[in-house]
């Protein structure tokens, strides 16, 4: 059982293709979870994450900020307190376009994004 | 792909023996969710989950409001950007011991809670 302010997790950046995107990864499989990850990701103005897609599917809270989820069908719109989920093999692109810091929870399988 | 505000989704009065708790099944497996699912969890001044323990993990983020994490070793505090972990089997419960209401996200893999 543990409990700890998320900023007491090392920022580190995130994969390439990413820009002005750090991700702190809060729970993982180290730490003893034993079937999914949760990271929380912190995108600059301007920023966002790589137009790409994977096996494994995001669940994801919007904490702060607003900006767009880019889909092969085109954009939505997102903002703080909205919900994001994306399925499996679902190309997609997290977009900050607000005045401030965009920051999301994004949780992952383990089996399928170590960490 | 699916992105929506969490007041979108109906609060529904939580399982027995907790006080004041209401609980909003955000993404499940309904939805395509294929590990885990994501339920965010409001709870009113003085209101508490009950102390149990089970088999499966929680991934939890605090997103509004103050308490504690009781657990057999005794309460521990949590806030606001606070993130908490529970491992299966670990008794816990969440208390409400702040001034207004407390609001927080709670992971639980689909196989051991369905929804």
């Amino acid at each position: 059982m543990k409990v700890f302010p998320y900023a007491d997790v090392e920022a580190q950046e995130a994969d390439s293709g990413a820009e002005k995107v750090k991700v702190r990864w809060l729970i993982t499989k180290q730490m003893g979870a034993p079937n999914f990850a949760m990271r929380l990701f912190e995108v600059g103005k301007g920023g966002c994450s790589p137009f790409h897609n994977h096996a494994w599917e995001h669940e994801v809270f919007i904490l702060e900020g607003e900006g767009s989820l880019m889909s092969e069908k085109g954009p939505m719109k997102f903002k703080q307190g909205d919900v994001v989920f994306v399925l499996p093999n679902e190309k997609h692109q997290f977009r900050n376009e607000g005045k401030g810091m965009l920051k999301f929870l994004c949780l992952v399988p383990i089996e399928k994004k170590d960490k």
